[in-house]
């Protein structure tokens, strides 16, 4: 149940078998600083270059192949006064024929109050002047190293995580992510003091964080997919392209999991799953896209063997 | 400012330019009957073919192409105690390699209690023997007829509405519709007493409903896809395969009617959207899907020309 | 065996169970006219409203649903010297973020001389001041009322036809639609002197064309999508978004026909079908797509009981 | 213009920035072996682990970011006379439906006669006794370091090539990939002694090979798809799902390399590739599926400036 502080000296762009910063055990919480996706500091200084710079890997004792890592998001906070967002509606998010009629793609100023938990447009259009939007921390990107020795970008994800943009990946969360590597190799990157479903600017707010986690390993739990739980869900991430992969893969995830770790069999966990899911939507901007699938506890708790 | 109560005596399974049934004013109330989508009434027989059959179609006085339809859903009351649901989430909605592990596709029956607002399975599975769910009533089908002469399958959504199976269309939601003909030509149908997110098993739990709708005609409004209101938010509706283009859609009509009707210049749309736009969605097991573009009201009420 | 001279005097733009124009039997060849897809005729008058409009529907005596529609395609003749293009690749067809590069969408005009076989620019940038195109005229959009009472518009494609832009549709191939209602209510329209893979402009070289087809009736045969044989191959046609799912859909159509009507076990048609099919594609503008699975009749006579 | 004679002792399954086994210049020919996807040598021996294993990488000097490989494919020979294929097409290419209906997935074992140029199931199903396919050795597999300091599984491809498993890749056919690190870092493997469009199977006839290709560089011509050239056609490649994403890619591609190569404005660019484009699919198996943009170079030889 250590307390490791560690602070980054170069960053990755692509999760990967990189060698870890820092090797920490089950339990244990690791307090570190992530860079904005543009590679720049709490000071705002641009200290690697851009893409959604990966602190870690940490190293977590025990994990192998087969295992579950879990990472407790205990803390998300922005750890300087300006963000930035891009200010147009991606060509991908909109109707083909209406790309031509996109603005130009500037970058938006964001004065980030996290005292008082607010974000303001530092230059606003007029009709803007009086937006406070209520910060909600969360990671935009994060996971652990691929199978197979793969390295594969920060601007996509997968099954080992990575830029999934979901903004459910905010303090309190608890996410999972299968370990295809002794040590799971823990990357974590690209927070947003604020987002929208989907990202469909292809930024969050995009700021500089302190980041406090806390990893346990779930020994011998096999999952595919992402997953997690928050006070009120559990959750399955799928990410693919198009959305509509997406969507398979996490309702198979939660499927799965609902037989395998739940006590449902399988007549329960369809019947259960038709009537009560509900599904969050992750990125629409990156290669690949995320879809989240949810099942209430409040509805779990009511199913015998349900957990 | 008229009350119509209408008792459908035949059906539709394609939403197109047929007779109407009744001609109201816009401002007028429809409280009508819809059967459920197996094609059975209140009393549970069937009186009409499967596939959604919709009641109507409903003329709109003064309703032109180029205008909007306003359909506030007023009410949606199960009409009768059983309900119906299939058991098995469907091949499309899973990953195509777990397609063989599906389960038999039952249908499941279900006692629905309107008065204390619960659904329970008839015969459950052991383990959903306690299992006890809130009613959410809604509409899974309607919409008006589309534009050039088509006549559109029940099974399926478009421009027009029709099968769209989004959850947020439960009473005291105002759907919206791009009015194609003369008249508009409303049909209502396929009653879900409650349904996951996505009709992942094709089914929400079927039931015929007595319905209560007031139209609206907004005038020398153009829209061109489903768009609509509750209590806290605006949304707008893309109905295609895949997801991708259906949150292209949804998307893009959210934009021009944040330019259109909410006082917002590409600019302030733009932003606006990108840090704030919430995705829901609608239907994953129909010939088209649906997803949900939504902006909260209290973002909306902080802007200048907000509406 | 008759042969009907069939001169259309009105057109439709959505295919569906309009009243027929014409009484055919099986064996019976028609012979008519088809206007260009913008409604102009042979003289280039504009008749109708533009859409590819169809002419028809000719009904097919005993034809049912359930029953194949056979049409072979005899004679596809340009009926005028002028035709037209558009000029541009189609927003949907390019990356989104090229899309604000592409040049105007004007229209081509082109020396259509179907004597020499060959279609010219009249008025072509430099570079294609040279440039003569061997002529391969085709239908881009034909087929049968659809199931269930719908009219589909002439813009898009499904399992009755529709407007799949696929250059194998050119005289010689014999084209098989399944039959959903009675007489089948065959119509044709649509005409490319020729055009690209795709029809990535979202036309061909539009014009109007003499149509001489032969209808014949695979009674009790059903079929799920169009199928057709040239003198090479048999082929199946999928339609539908994304294109992975006209590949599905074509593919599926495949087996089934390889096992139901050319005398292989699934074992023998899968282990043939995977090393010997082939694809083509039709459209990729529309909102359904369509692609092409075909087999060589070559490969088939080396099989025991293939056809 | 040395010819380098290569065996290699390992094997990558990720195609990444490994060391280097060879350094050859521009001009150079290797002649070198690639094992079959199960990681099967010409002896049948398993050598090394399953999973399209490359030999490589090549190094070629003076490759730069922003220049373009070109790798001519002079002779792919099987290297012994037995090859495996998949026997039932996978999930993913057909009907959801349908999967449920899928023949099991066993492997069928082929006779190659390379001197013949036939293949012959060696224990066919009765139907499939006289079956004699010819020969098209082609490789499933290969490409060059991708950008990022990934290293992307060969069960994929994109950008950087990878399992395209597209048919034109045999003897006679140049491929041409962007470089994105200093060398390039060339691989080769997966071969297929003949293969359906699609590898819809999720494999060819999967066999060892005796591969020789001579590299050259295209000093500062930038390129983003893979791209080649046969005697008929140059070609563009996109990688991705939807097939409609890769047909995005491939159409871009071509537009580009037309304006920037091949003496084309964008009018006529476009005006040309709309009538006269062709295309061809590769993998509709893996992750990313493949699709060929193809200009036949008897057009171009029409046009001024064209080459």
């Amino acid at each position: 149940m250590a307390l490791h502080r560690f602070s980054p000296h170069h960053y990755h762009t692509a999760i990967g078998s990189h060698p870890p910063v820092l090797r920490v055990a089950p339990g244990d919480t690791i307090r570190t600083t992530t860079v904005d996706a543009g590679g720049c500091d709490a000071s705002g200084v641009q200290v690697t270059a851009r893409g959604n710079p990966q602190s870690g890997p940490f190293y977590v004792e025990g994990a192998e192949p087969g295992d579950t890592l879990s990472v407790r998001l205990d803390a998300i906070v922005p750890s300087r006064d300006r963000g930035y967002s891009a200010s147009a509606v991606a060509p991908n998010v909109v109707d083909p024929d209406y790309v031509a009629a996109l603005p130009p793609g500037r970058m938006s100023l964001w004065a980030v109050d996290a005292a008082a938990g607010v974000a303001r447009l530092v230059d606003p259009p007029a009709a803007l002047a009086g937006l406070a939007l209520p910060l909600d921390p969360m990671l935009g990107c994060f996971g652990v190293a691929p199978e197979g020795g793969q390295a594969i970008s920060t601007a996509t994800s997968g099954p080992h995580g990575g830029n999934m943009d979901y903004r459910g990946f905010r303090a309190g969360t608890t996410a999972h992510f299968p370990v295809f590597v002794p040590g799971a190799l823990l990357h974590v990157g690209d927070g947003h003091a604020l987002q929208g479903d989907g990202e469909i600017v292809g930024t969050g707010i995009e700021i500089s964080m302190d980041v406090t986690v806390t990893v346990g390993l779930l020994k011998g739990r096999r999952s595919r997919w992402p997953r997690g739980e928050t006070e009120e869900y559990i959750f399955t991430v799928g990410n693919a392209r198009p959305l509509d992969q997406a969507v398979q893969h996490a309702t198979t995830e939660m499927i799965r999991w609902l037989q395998e770790d739940h006590g449902l069999d399988a007549a329960a966990a369809h019947i259960l799953l038709g009537q009560c899911v509900a599904y969050d939507l992750g990125n629409v901007f990156d290669p690949a896209y995320t879809m989240v699938c949810k099942m209430a506890k409040r509805t779990l708790a009511q199913v015998a063997g349900g957990r």
